[in-house]
């Protein structure tokens, strides 16, 4: 979020009247500063969705301490929810713990861990969990704890059971599919209630389920993409956050298809992660608002 | 602007807190009701932007008449000014009235054309301005009254004169420079004061001045653009609307720059009128907010 | 081709080491120069492609008139045949004819008719074909003549009997779908024996079938896109030519991503059949090799 | 290269007919077979350029040990002094020992080390040299030996004279400066007679020099770029091999601009480096042909 002490709230709900001056009314009657505020009318599903920065004030015995923020938190939840607006609310002093799922593929993963390095992200990496072993030294490397689950079609719901214990455990607001090359059920992602964030490499929904490299050169497209999406039960159905393409030709082969795509998936993955830990997004239906 | 019966107000002027909520509230205070609002800080040199478009209650007994329109923009000024912001205020019931000034190139004046006619811009060509008499025949093939001006070094003056004259004649809001061979003097963009949009077929500040596609190749540059933006008496060096760009190889020559840079040209342009006329640009310094 | 008096030849066939060598070899014993030679191997499916562009040597007593180059043509068919490999030759100094075929949306069909007019294409428009009346002023004021062939699904056969009829009276060597409402059957198609390229708007294979603007938004992917491709009888199934895409967001309605998608066909089909007619493109099952 | 047992030629030279067929045919001759060739002319400075890569035969008594290549290496050299072409041989067998040059900033190191290590590039880099300590320890992690030679304004010559000897002790065939911020002089790069590839972070030829973000942000341009380049004597005026660009708007500030740059940066760089190692890029004068 970049802004030290600020709040920011993700709403939804019925579209009505005055919601934009309501909201910067109450926010600015408890002094409080709004520093971004963005909206959006989905005309068609009559929903109104909002995103707003701002600076509160803390007037109380409690100073600018976190049980002020805690207090003004709670007071904008009392106000949206007559309102008739889901609320979602994040304190830029408080970062979410990420947790990246992975399997052998390794470059969304360093990408991710030296993008968190660099400072890039609203959040901490805090665990790497994968299926396979190959991955563990480079964890480490970052200094990030590694958590070998081994998964067969046999032990998949043991395995399930295991990677949620530790998800909860560690408190994970976000897990991340560093290309996880494991369908999650649906029981699992019931059971975690946090946002799940998977790169499918295409231009969904172009070329969904396996190899879809294959697929598109099997098709001959011109264009080969990347798809950042919030995994829901349906495979690679859920609401799409962000997608980018490349332009290949008849040139490349299959491996250079992998290759660049490589490149997209990183990039595509990134600043998905990036968006949702600045509170950016919205996933409603099969769509999804990104106030960037 | 696309919503019929609103306002759009473009505000700027020095940051201050609370300024999101007076403007939204004193809306919603007189039964406004707000579609879009967008805002912008320049921290650096401490100015508040925004874009508001609403539609105004009319409860007096105007009605819902130009009266009554003219009665709410009359208030909001009213309002803004003590604010201390310079304010821009946009009926959608009126569209704009634009010339097109044009030369002998005619991509831009077509693409402009067809455009308008196909309803993609919130104003009206009204006229078409030109110191060569090539275009006169595609101009009235579109309806468009034609005005021959010679311009030569000796006679320029004179010129401009009589454009100007003509301009204010004819009402006219924004002149678009698609691709006018011509230099427009201080004198004269003083005189009109209304804003003037050129395109320039670089990316600027690369290139500027006579024949840049003939410069991009001699440098060999990957990758040529085009940059629209409003002419100030300082040559190509205006605030900056939009900018793209296009791949280019050591296969192409000038000719191939020029072909290519005239999609380039004519998508740029287009996009930075849009923009304009649906009030989403203000111009402040060297630079341009875009409220796309 | 841009080059006066050059012969172009497109050629495929079983891949075998030396014909690089053969082709370039042949064409230099009979004294001709070879301005550009590119060529692709399809590992997979053990197919070589070339392109060569070359000037002939006419040292007979044809001189370099048409006989001359009727001649070379025979000669070079009669080398390539043994080798294998099947070949399209171009002569420069023909230019195609094309005809373009339209329903009522007229932004693909203008954008083609000023390209021809500027020059942009090594082909001629001869002949507008619609199954409304809706372009057929448009039509004469670019100088084309235009053909009124209704089409409803009781006189579906009868109409691409005229359509096949016209077509081959005008000699025509491309057919162009400029956003064609019609579904051209499997026995127009391979009665016309003669390239049809079709601009789908959308980013194929997604959204194949009707309406993909409304398809495109429900799913809310982030990028919309358009397809040029060979028409073949599988709806939207043909070698894809050249395809791009446009970055959208929750902000744009279906009816900004039609009139984004504009943009998008105009340019994907223009260069598309910019690439055809200068004998860039081979299909080979469903793909193209583009020697751009 | 992608192809074991193949050589790769990069010719130029006063353009005259039939060289085409005159390589393909001696080639062809000696019972090579040609993978890939391709060539351009420059019409204006009447130079032809051209990538041909083959495989050789080796018939004689040295089978296809290396000496047999080093023969075919020679022979070709022979062939091609006579037609008037400087050649450049590269032999598949033989993978160029690359440095690179680096001060604080890493993100363009780890990109080139990780792309490296996942077999990208058609070489290996051999050491990390740097005018700072920070990036020893990530040198290290990837097997990289570091070597740390301080600049200053007084020690320069000898820091260079330092680095000159290294980089010939360790047969450095290409340089790669990633974001290294020091100038490289004349005397260095005529010392070194190797080629050096820089990465600037802009669109060059606009914002040459320090700082260019910052020069970016005060001009409010739309897109920010970044381009590799060969080094010269001439500051950020180096023959361009690759440029790429981001879309920006009034909402990013400097700091975003070089969060965004950085990916720019290492992507640009890291195609140069792969094109340079695949022997595709020919610079002459200030231009570069790239085969790709």
């Amino acid at each position: 979020m970049g802004e030290p002490g600020t709040l920011v709230a993700l709403l939804h709900g019925p579209d009505q009247p005055g919601l934009v001056a309501r909201v910067a009314g109450w926010i600015f009657a408890r002094g409080g500063n709004i520093l971004h505020a963005d909206q959006h009318r989905d005309r068609e599903a009559g929903v109104f969705f909002q995103r707003v920065e701002w600076v509160p004030s803390f007037t109380g015995p409690d100073g600018d301490g976190a049980a002020g923020v805690e207090s003004a938190m709670a007071e904008f939840r009392q106000f949206a929810g007559p309102l008739g607006m889901a609320v979602t609310l994040a304190n830029s002093a408080e970062r979410p713990r990420v947790a990246v799922l992975v399997s052998r593929a390794d470059h969304c993963f360093h990408d991710l861990a030296l993008r968190w390095k660099a400072g890039e992200f609203s959040g901490d990496l805090v665990a790497v969990i994968s299926n396979h072993r190959d991955l563990a030294k480079a964890a480490r490397s970052y200094g990030l704890p590694f958590h070998h689950i081994p998964v067969t079609a046999r032990t998949k719901a043991a395995a399930e059971a295991r990677q949620l214990r530790l998800l909860r455990k560690l408190d994970v607001r976000l897990v991340v599919l560093a290309r996880y090359m494991q369908v999650l059920s649906g029981d699992f992602l019931a059971g975690l209630a946090r946002p799940v964030i998977n790169i499918h490499h295409s231009f969904l929904p172009a070329f969904a389920g396996g190899r879809p490299y294959h697929q598109a050169h099997a098709r001959g497209v011109k264009l080969i993409g990347a798809t950042a999406h919030y995994a829901t039960p349906e495979l690679d159905d859920g609401p799409i956050i962000h997608q980018d393409v490349a332009r290949v030709t008849h040139r490349h082969g299959v491996d250079d298809l992998i290759r660049m795509g490589r490149d997209l998936e990183k990039r595509v993955l990134a600043q998905a992660v990036r968006w949702h830990l600045e509170s950016r997004v919205l996933a409603y239906g099969k769509k999804t608002v990104v106030f960037d």
